[in-house]
């Protein structure tokens, strides 16, 4: 295993810390989705590829299942488990990140895991996501292994999160430049109460020409980066968002409707091969697995009408995720990075930013 | 205003009160949607079509509103208010069923409804839902008025319900014979507690040879009544389920698609042209239209694992009201009634009926 | 009945008018969803409310149907006949635009008109999709009736669209200022051939702090117009497609999903109560009502695969209707109307535009 | 590999076979899916678990894709692949069937299975559907591998189709008997056309009580057979549907969502845990992979207002495949099969059957 993510080159770090400000909301204390208390994230990291695990909610998913709603954007993927948790509006297992064609392999992992750990479990729903690596990696190799599940499990932390080409971002590209893993958290207020809300995506989607940064249109005002490869404007994004607000599956996948607004301030149609995949939970009001004696719960849900933050801060936080993915990401087999000065150079030369 | 409903002719009764019995799980005192506490039907009766208005729980649904779920088997119908229901997960109105082409100004009368009752209202969904009932009424004619609404939700009491050829089920063709109201209701009991599960249905779907009572291939084995239109296997079937246990929508939405089941059971396959809706509220754990301070709900809910005798419960009652719609039908414009005394022969001929 | 939409202000036109360029694909001749061969649009205004028509195709839209697809972000609203569109794949009426209580009335009317020029139909989907005008609107007076629609479909032609304060935008607010009113088109290749989409929306969502202009903050820049009302992020957007592009159901559906792509890059975020829809439609290979004998339809389609031009063409029109919506919409009811010169100083003051 | 799958115990035969008759539509010559040309099945069974092949359609469906719909009943299943399916409108690869624990491995061979036929192809949406047959297999032990994947596809055949406790079938218990794979196929004629429509069932749901065959309560009259578990309502059923009529994917799955009536008739309803999927497709209109060149097709459709035969056709062939899964099955792990000769008396003293 090839671990570049324990240290991401220093030169690169989220748009956030050159020193541009924008948005309405503000950033948790890592501007991460790690700023939900409880998710951890764990990234294994191969030359082309890998798989970025994430613990959704402290302890075991399993016996005490989040909250979760999905919106799919683009249904040109792979997705593993979506199904279910739009019938019982919950997420039981981690969820993985990889390529492709890997999903069956580590959604078969993520079985072996939640079995290991459940000596009575016969039946299980992994969450595997996926977008394309296959420009950059030999996808038709099959290198990622269960092996690797196991591992981005057992490294799952709290705290800061590698981004970039971490993990299942290795091998991705996005607006014709390196992408792969970002992240981003908000912050809001609904009267006396505050909550989170982090995204964390899987960015391979785009084109260079289509590529807006903060508004400014960077992919038509500059030449495409040497090696970009002249894509058309497919590749696939997975947005997953997690909050500490107390919603319910109906209102999670309201709010998981929102990313994709985020996405489109980027830049990026949804192309056809595009396959764009939300995931919300929260991380309140776990449900037992375990049927309780009377079979009644009691969670505490925010009431509709106060959601609207809510939905500002899924916007805002997968448009910034996305743009750090780019922000973060090196190289990696011939794919440029974003050429950050430039980009930088052309969003101060905005009289507002 | 043309009013039998008040007295439906003695001779027609539901099936249960032909001495019939069968099934897995019992009825409610009432054998009738308004078992569960609170929900109420009017009925206003024309000539040859009519309007029916249902309140779904006591008091202003407005201001409390219930939460509802909706399955869709066949959408070719002019249903008002589905979408909203599934995204708010609420229903905010009394529910009104009419014909094809009186949806608009039933829905418009509706409206002047909550508008009169709450001053300051300037937004509110409608639900409306019908059937055509063409093939007795001329329905070209528009002969429903919004002043039929009012009068029918004047009259929603609750108590037993008028069944057959009543308010919108005047006009309805159900198995080439007089159709409309139906209504049944299940007890199920999940540990301690126990619920009851009503359905209303508006029955004008399927043709004369799939008809199946109680399993009995009655269409295949008793000739066509006379006069019974040979129409194709189209028409359109509303089914309603209240239940009084404590589901969300998303919980309420899976009960809904269960209803569909029940009406299989009696014959009809949603032909093409059968617009085949399911609208399932539960009398519990009302929503506020107004947001509290702070901005937080606790409903107590059923853990989704004692949802099967739910189920089990939609099921049967769709079935049962079907069938006491078909028993309960008087003839109408030249359209027979089902010959129940044939029905009843037949099925006794079972050893086991 | 008052009617500016004859001759909308000189001094407000659409952005593109101004003299700033941006975007990737080009405009067709109009800049208008009546670039579309055989798209007509009429408008009926009252003081501060109103009715718009969209004929969909030429000819009896119920004698030979449009394919049609649907995309709900929100379903916060009141929208008549989608069901029907997802189920069937067609559009069988010309579309009303209104006010959120004027849909049952609207429906009601274009009830009528089918039924008027169909002498044996027995059934009809009227499609009537809403905002709420009730910020500038006395919308519980009830200020519309059923002779608007007739009316507005009376009105219907090719050419220029008048656009913002006009027909059903009259009452519209959108990000703050008046909105009402949109439209704009694309012109796309796919190998051999070329197609137009044009959109056409009714924007009455965002609020001022949100609103970006072309990738500019103006919201955040900009002081809140005088009289501007300091509203929730609500509101509501209709966003109509219209293309000439051969598509079915499924993939007019897709065109419809990339929609909201184009509204995010204004700003909105998609508010609690905003009503966000979506009906996108194909006029080519219609559909005809009476069955074929034999049975069998033989059109032309699109690969799936050659579709991306298509979705950057409704993210690009959709975007550019809403701002046209804005640019063209003259103050109503004390809702001031965008600040054009401060918003072009602004957008030009970008060393791109 | 152990492997009765060759030679049903021929004392257990379809339910046909034994002479009685019903509904209203003939079955094909062999009364199984296969009677849909090109439409192969094969099997690969072990003593308590097994997998199930189908090749949708002749020929290499990855170059030419099969038209496809999709119904979800309960969505508590863990079906690969069903998203995209709903996306594209098509199925790419065979249908691979087998036990809840298996999906990601049986994805990930059939992953294997079409990279090795298509050198160049990078991006595969494998379609695997499951039951879970942990009642007689140690699931957990996880007993089927990639290599069966491989073998059901070798042995795939036209002709008759091994039902009962074969291939995916072996372990699944339906009724609290031995339930697994049944077929059956219904003809349907559409003015000069006629067209054959097949059902393929793995069949693991309801239980004793329940049970309905052709109308008689079966489960009510006879004693639970000896051994039969008494298991809650729940298990699963995957209903596959296959036709040569030439229908879209929009059309496929209305045709998919009537196999729930079919299911409805033999008494279950759906119980909480059932993960109960449809997938219906087409082999007529193959969609190329690669974009033809003008990138057109020109498929030939059924008008909607001919499917109602379709529709019956998927709900008796639905029906009675499941029937025949129980008819078929021998006992297997100590789960008794259906007591043949006791149904058939009760069918029998029906004075109808």
């Amino acid at each position: 295993v090839f671990s570049p993510e324990s240290a991401p080159e220093p030169a690169r770090r989220p748009l956030r810390e050159h020193g541009v400000t924008w948005g309405h909301l503000l950033p948790g204390p890592l501007n991460a989705i790690t700023d939900v208390a409880g998710v951890q994230v764990g990234h294994v990291t191969h030359r082309h590829t890998g798989v970025t695990a994430i613990r959704p909610a402290p302890g075991d998913v399993f016996q005490a299942k989040v909250a979760a709603g999905v919106c799919v954007l683009n249904a040109f993927g792979k997705a593993a488990g979506l199904l279910q948790v739009m019938e019982l509006g919950t997420v039981e297992t981690p969820i993985v990140l990889c390529n492709t064609l890997a999903v069956g392999r580590c959604a078969d992992a993520l079985v072996d895991h939640v079995l290991a750990a459940n000596p009575d479990v016969r039946s299980v729903n992994p969450v595997v996501l996926e977008c394309n690596d296959g420009r950059i990696n030999d996808i038709r190799r099959r290198g990622v292994s269960g092996e690797d599940v196991h591992r981005a499990l057992s490294l799952c932390v709290s705290g800061p999160v590698a981004q970039g080409a971490a993990g299942a971002g290795r091998g991705m590209v996005a607006y014709g430049v390196k992408g792969g893993i970002g992240t981003a958290s908000r912050r809001t207020t609904h009267a006396a109460a505050s909550y989170t809300t982090g995204a964390l995506v899987l960015a391979n989607m785009g084109d260079w020409p289509q590529l807006q940064v903060l508004g400014v249109p960077v992919g038509r005002l500059l030449p495409r980066p040497q090696g970009g490869a002249a894509t058309p404007p497919e590749g696939s994004i997975i947005m997953l968002l997690a909050t500490d607000a107390p919603l319910d599956a109906r209102q999670l996948a309201r709010v998981a409707r929102r990313a994709p607004l985020g996405m489109a301030r980027t830049g990026a149609t949804a192309g056809h091969g595009s396959g764009d995949f939300v995931l919300a939970w929260s991380t309140a009001n776990r449900v037992p697995n375990d049927t309780p004696s009377p079979p009644l719960l009691t969670p505490t849900l925010l009431h509709d009408a106060a959601l609207g933050p809510l939905f500002a801060a899924a916007v805002e936080a997968t448009e910034e995720a996305i743009l750090n993915a780019l922000c973060c990401a090196e190289p990696v087999g011939g794919v440029p990075a974003l050429p950050v000065e430039d980009v930088l150079g052309l969003v101060r030369s905005a009289p507002w930013l």
